[in-house]
């Protein structure tokens, strides 16, 4: 199954957000037009976009009026991603040249910018301070989540608990804003927008555990990126933490984990110790427990087509491309 | 005069603007808050949040209920520094360490985009749509400002106009919103609030020209920063633009400003040849006339101190440390 299936029902939809995506970068500023197009079509799964619908559906008979929110929080993530790319000095993101690698840190940088204004604009127009105010609250929880993994890097010492309140900051809690913006907008009432916004928040959680593994475990192609490139950079997660404790080998990866030098040199020691360890499978298990706790939120929702599409997203975030 | 006597009459608010701009730093990522506290304290003159409190005491008697917005436009603005010294590389700022010299790029970056959110937090609370749409554009347009210094450094062929455009983008705007937010929270109708926005305008339109003169002629103490650092890294202001038409040197001045290395090596000699040209007076005169018209747009507003106030403000602009 690929995500296009699942989202065949609300695919009328993700084309019109696709292409508001690109009618929303109108500067008349030719290279910032470039690097924000570039950005925009380098795409991704649109899953923040597809959330907003589907949670906006349940008690709204058209989605027309949910996608300006959904081009909007999808703004906010590639936004995101080329800050990331500014200070990672990345040269390719999913299989893609980094606008950075093409247009340099200062257009990156402000491309950025450019895009988050972008999107406030987008959400000004529902007249919802409510948004705005969780909105801006999410985006200050990023920024601390971004400071933390940079802090976290090669410290060995971590716990499971930095690990998921690192990932929630990262993920999770976008996810979890598309899902109850979505139901705000599309007029739920309030526990509705509840269950939505956890639902999120647990498939968020879901959704950075199976990604984490796929570093270990999926190929260059499928990744868009290097094999084992968390390692290398010095980002423990959840795989490696488990091996940290369990493996035979764990002060040997404790040795190489601290080393910026050997994180780069003996990543593919490191993995193959991650690999043998059982850190695939418990992570795996705690991606799974996650989702099961999304998809048990689905339950209070009334019967509606997106209620089995959502929880065929949280089937399908832990089970793709094993 | 220093800009203490002249805002005399809102000291207290603008103390209280001081203490909520430190209460504003609420993260408990101990690094983030030292970064961002550094930021905010390395000040400035805070001309932002007196033209919001003076911009919204016209129609409004109390002055507290405009402090949240003052300090979510000085916000904004030491956001932009924070992000301009990430790509500048700028050590100092206002004779003060950059966060980028202190904690490095990536704290730089996520600082400026955390205190970025924190001000749409405090703008929310206004439940005012229109503030976040014009400030969500005037954001974009920044970041415009930002790309196009970048594209016209050392570019002798710029007209006057791309200046114009430039600074505009650069501080104008900035400035305008903070007189035009002011005025609209302050319950000024609508006539009101377009003069005041315009004042903000050719006001930072006035002050931006005089920074840009004060770069050339006042003291290394005096700026915080290297003289003549404009020219060191290509940037072509107005006193520059003069000379390039004007000076009988112009061929040399020309030969210098579109060579980034000749911008380091021979800057004595560029700041030379400006400064013979007659540019530092031209440049006063075009400030001059900006301020002039922002005092004319006074004329049409009620009689109250913050009038005096605004018409010191816009003449102690032009005729600051000479």
């Amino acid at each position: 199954m690929n995500s296009l299936d699942i989202f065949r029902d609300i695919e009328p939809q993700l084309q019109a957000v696709e292409q508001e995506l690109l009618n929303s970068i109108t500067t008349d500023v030719p290279v910032l037009k470039e690097a924000s197009v570039h950005l925009v079509k380098a795409g991704g799964k649109r899953l923040r976009p597809a959330f907003v619908l589907l949670s906006g559906s349940f008690y709204c008979s058209t989605l027309d009026s949910l996608i300006p929110l959904a081009v909007a929080l999808e703004l906010v993530h590639v936004a995101t991603l080329v800050h990331d790319d500014v200070i990672d000095n990345s040269l390719t993101r999913r299989g893609q040249e980094t606008v950075k690698a093409r247009w340099g840190n200062r257009i990156s940088l402000y491309s950025g910018n450019y895009i988050l204004a972008r999107s406030l604009c987008l959400i000004a127009t529902y007249d919802r301070a409510d948004i705005i105010d969780i909105l801006a609250t999410v985006s200050m929880k990023v920024c601390e989540g971004e400071i933390i993994q940079m802090l976290t890097c090669y410290d060995v010492g971590q716990s499971y608990k930095d690990y998921l309140r690192r990932i929630e900051r990262k993920t999770a809690l976008l996810m979890a804003l598309s899902c109850q913006s979505g139901a705000l907008v599309g007029g739920a009432p309030a526990d509705k927008v509840r269950a939505l916004k956890r639902f999120g928040y647990y498939l968020g959680m879901a959704f950075q555990i199976t990604d984490d593994v796929l570093d270990f475990v999926a190929s260059e192609e499928v990744l868009g990126k290097p094999v084992g490139s968390d390692i290398r950079q010095g980002i423990i997660t959840l795989p490696a933490l488990y091996a940290l404790r369990e493996s035979e080998e764990k002060e040997v990866l404790a040795s190489i984990l601290s080393s910026p030098e050997k994180c780069v040199h003996e990543a593919e020691k490191a993995i193959s110790i991650v690999l043998s360890s059982g850190g695939i499978d418990f992570a795996l298990e705690v991606a799974k427990s996650y989702a099961e706790k999304a998809r048990s939120l689905l339950r209070s929702l009334p019967e509606a087509c997106a209620k089995s599409v959502l929880d065929k997203i949280a089937e399908f975030v832990v089970t793709r491309d094993f």
